[in-house]
């Protein structure tokens, strides 16, 4: 399940940061790179934290293969992309929970402490976003807007902590996405933000 | 007297990072995660490029909890910052210093060249504000502001020369700190910048 | 013959990054920097990429020290080089094709596919001008411009099927770097460029 749910996160990641790439008026190539980035950059960011190798899609390069096909599908498709929105969101959430809870199992099965496959969890779901954005020249997106990393951060540990019960993975799993999907959901419908820190000084660098 | 000198300069630096943050209106995410980069990040670049694994961080995870908690307290106490700039450049130069003798002897014990080790002081001490100016979206300032990396580069020359001498560790590092802190001091004082290079030519990208 | 290509590559490439900081009116430091990155770094992501520890430069420091000189050498003819522009496109083109053969090779030579390894070739050759716009603030022109890391990713496939023949390496690498140069210079020449992306909405991020 959590290998079907991958692949549909990667593509859905890929569209996104391919669209990122359509704002600043870029070839096929930052297409393709920032898709990759942003779809795959997060996992990798994670293994090279903690040494983990060979980092994923140099064992399975197919995986760049699906991300560049949904990065090149996103460039003819994308007139009808803004009346898709809700989908999109909806799916990136589904995203952003299946990459915490393959970022939570990764760490925790190299022996990390909980605190540390939590933090590798959020890495997982977000790291891909801050290439994007930052190779996109513009400031994460993840630093601002509605409620992301915390949720990220939130569902990684419910799944430490059920992974602590008697119960069978796929139930932790099962519940973790539903829980961290829905708490995403929320957010973006209510519009719930974390209040911002305004710091305003010329004095100090 | 190092480990304390750490602490105290990861508190430092985080502080810093979550000012930047708060120049860029971010939420605590946003905060946290440029405090910890700035702090932290420098040693964790320096441990990834000559592959030093695990991470300073993923043994010992309290520091990220003690960037955290500076990076929030820093929320609160910010209205005070301007006129504590001064203690601040202060603390801040303590900091440089330490990550660069820090970065020195780490990569020494791994049997580097004294040019490496050199390298790897000065990347210690520079790359978490490069990290926090990349996210935060604008040119580091390191490579434009007062002496820095040039003070930390000569303190870690000192530092590796003291070590070939029959001097006792801990009065090679109290030299060296002693020798950069001042020159940073000084830089500061009396505005010590060097030349920068101006090109100007749309004809070459 | 590739060592002294190399040689001229990172050369090269330390003048264009010496160049993009002298814009950014950044001091030496600064300067020499992100020469380093530029003449360094896509070797450098490759190889962290790939767990291929030592980095060319910690093992061989003599080639920090060239850049380096490069990059100084660079603020003072800097006067000179609107005029030497094509001289310095024809001498990048070379340093493309260099560094993306290399990237192939010792990709190869540690067992990976030849997938990853043209993959890898073309990190070599575009990764070190990706950290130089990113550090200098600015998207990264290797998504914009003529054709470049298409070439890159041609040419290693090129070589990589010529390596299957009974062709001697040597003249597989010299079929492969003036195959490369040629659509290069051809791409600079007519102004080849894949066709944009563009993308226009603020209803999703």
């Amino acid at each position: 399940m959590l290998g079907a749910l991958y692949i549909l996160a990667i593509t859905v990641e890929g569209m996104s940061g391919a669209l990122a790439a359509g704002r600043r008026n870029m070839d096929p190539v930052g297409v393709i790179f920032i898709a990759c980035c942003t779809a795959i950059g997060g996992g990798s960011v994670r293994d090279v934290l903690i040494g983990n190798y060979p980092l994923v899609w140099v064992a399975r390069p197919e995986f760049i293969l699906i991300v560049t096909a949904a990065a090149l599908i996103t460039i003819f498709v994308s007139r009808w992309m803004g009346s898709l929105r809700l989908l999109f969101l909806t799916l990136d959430g589904i995203g952003l929970m299946t990459f915490t809870v393959i970022g939570v199992q990764k760490t925790l099965a190299l022996g990390h402490s909980w605190f540390i496959a939590a933090l590798m969890g959020v890495f997982t779901g977000v790291f891909g976003g801050i290439l994007r954005d930052v190779l996109c020249n513009r400031i994460p997106l993840v630093f601002k807007a509605e409620l992301y990393a915390s949720v990220a951060f939130a569902a990684a540990w419910l799944h430490i902590g059920l992974l602590q019960t008697s119960l069978p993975e796929w139930v932790s799993i099962v519940i973790t996405l539903g829980f961290g999907f829905t708490l995403r959901c929320l957010a973006i419908r209510y519009n719930w933000e974390l209040p911002r820190f305004y710091y305003r000084s010329d004095r100090w660098h």
